[in-house]
């Protein structure tokens, strides 16, 4: 079994992107699970406190990338840029430098919008930070939703035929991804 | 008199960034003043939060931002990127989107690394969020301040001189560039 | 008068660039005039070449910017990034580096694809060399023109109205921001 | 043997950047060889030239691309982005979409600059060509060379040892990476 740790870097309860994340596990491949973890309770990354010790939520968000094979992100773009929200998440696991759990960890990023932009320049900016956690970052396919209203029910379910099976060949490529790169 | 509102995107007491908005207000050019804003207790953006009205240190940090003639930001770069903290303040300053208190409103952007970087990558992603909000970011000078651990003293003062006069050069050519560009 | 100079990032002679230049070209506010500039004849940046002095080419286009009060560029988008046709124009232009023809000059730029990127990240690329050039590039509108091949005719004209009628605005808010910026 | 295809995004005959790639040369681990293709003789990319076949100095870096097992690409930094000239050698590779020589083709990328950008916001726009035509390009070690000319000796030899052996460590890191993620 592939496992797979995930995130939505939106905290709103019908955001978009959290619809898109429990689409993605209906979806997975039957070799890979994908573990949902919260963010809401990481708090903004402040070293003093890091100092203190990793509050609970970073510890928990760390400890469930850690054990996982590969880590999936469904982000928002906001402002043409990656979301504070997802940024933070991000920054709070790239912690110690050159030893965090984002270390050679194999990453894959999708995200919605309500517009045309598909959230890729968000996701451009997101990417960055892998070279520097030395994160190896699935290049190709890439997810962009697209008028997001549209393709969501009111419960916010994916209803889109045609998003779920690309959404369904990005996992298939992305269980494909960490069995090309992953491991020791 | 111009009117500068300012914050840094760092958290952390002893920050170098921090330590740069000082020397700015030290700094700054006879007929400008700068106003630095505290964005401890901004959360972390969350639609459904503002939902009920932006929670005080929110209000007030966009008060202070549409009260000022510009707005001048000293970022760290976390993970070749903005860091999170800097992007959230953006994220809720610019809300919302097309009529923010950041709409036409003239910026600055400035950093310190405590290495090779000075910030460039993270200002390049910053910059791009202005594009969105509208926002008139100054090109140049740049603010790249490297190798900070040398150029600051135990108390987190600027002493380098070098770089004290590139800072009011800076934000001389921020007050000519407030001038250029902003106003209705 | 404003006297705009303007280039297609794109070499084709069929190019929706070009068209969308054009277009442009038609729908100018009565106080603008765009001249567009050829530059397929801009060889490869090469310094040693540089040191012979600019070639023909390149010493016109240089001359079309300098006289203008600002420039426009419709860009492709290649490989999620801005072509190197359109950027090698720009790094020519560029020199000598803080004293150039892009210095202190209002730019806007546009870009068209075939598909539904609209050329939002190659943009994002471009913006980022008029930071280093001090150009005063405008941030709002922006035009992203997706799906151009239903919204030009078989002769490369731009037919969509909503896709004119924006471009119109586009370029009314360009003669307000030269206006605003422009100007020593 | 792991065979390098290798380029200098600089036409200049005293670049830095050729110097980076000969000190590469000399540098590679035993189990590899780079081999230095010329780029002065590609043209800018013009679909329509494209249309009637490929120009021999395009076919022969496609060609010398295509048979290597990864690809090492030495650029500069103009205007705080790629140089036209090393990304329109990319738009050509790149060619045709989906199907291209730099399709799961492993890509390490390096550079030198003058003074203390060290390239880095001109790789990291170059990265972003690499999600598109899937490529993998190794995230770290980063090798971004400031202060060249203090490096380097008047034949353009990197006499500087630290660099030296950096560059030595970086290109072993690709060998590894490329038995990582390379083959089919």
């Amino acid at each position: 079994m592939t496992r797979v740790a995930a995130f939505a870097g939106s905290l709103r309860s019908g955001s978009y992107n959290r619809g898109l994340l429990r689409a993605a596990v209906e979806l997975a491949p039957e070799e890979m699970t994908i573990e949902v973890v919260e963010i809401g309770g990481v708090p903004l990354f402040n070293a003093d406190l890091e100092a203190q010790g990793d509050p609970e939520p970073v510890a928990a968000f760390k400890r469930a990338i850690g054990a996982a094979d590969g880590l999936l992100i469904a982000t928002p773009e906001y402002n043409l840029g990656v979301p504070g929200v997802t940024k933070n998440a991000i920054d709070w696991a790239s912690r110690p430098p050159r030893n965090s759990v984002l270390n050679g960890k194999p990453v894959a990023v999708m995200g919605a919008t309500p517009g045309m932009g598909g959230t890729a320049r968000g996701q451009s900016q997101l990417r960055q930070a892998f070279v520097f956690t030395n994160s190896f970052a699935m290049p190709q396919p890439e997810v962009l939703v697209r008028r997001a209203s549209e393709l969501f029910d009111a419960e916010g379910r994916l209803i889109d035929e045609p998003t779920r099976a690309h959404l369904g060949k990005f996992l298939a490529a992305f269980a494909a991804w960490i069995e090309r790169v992953g491991g020791d």
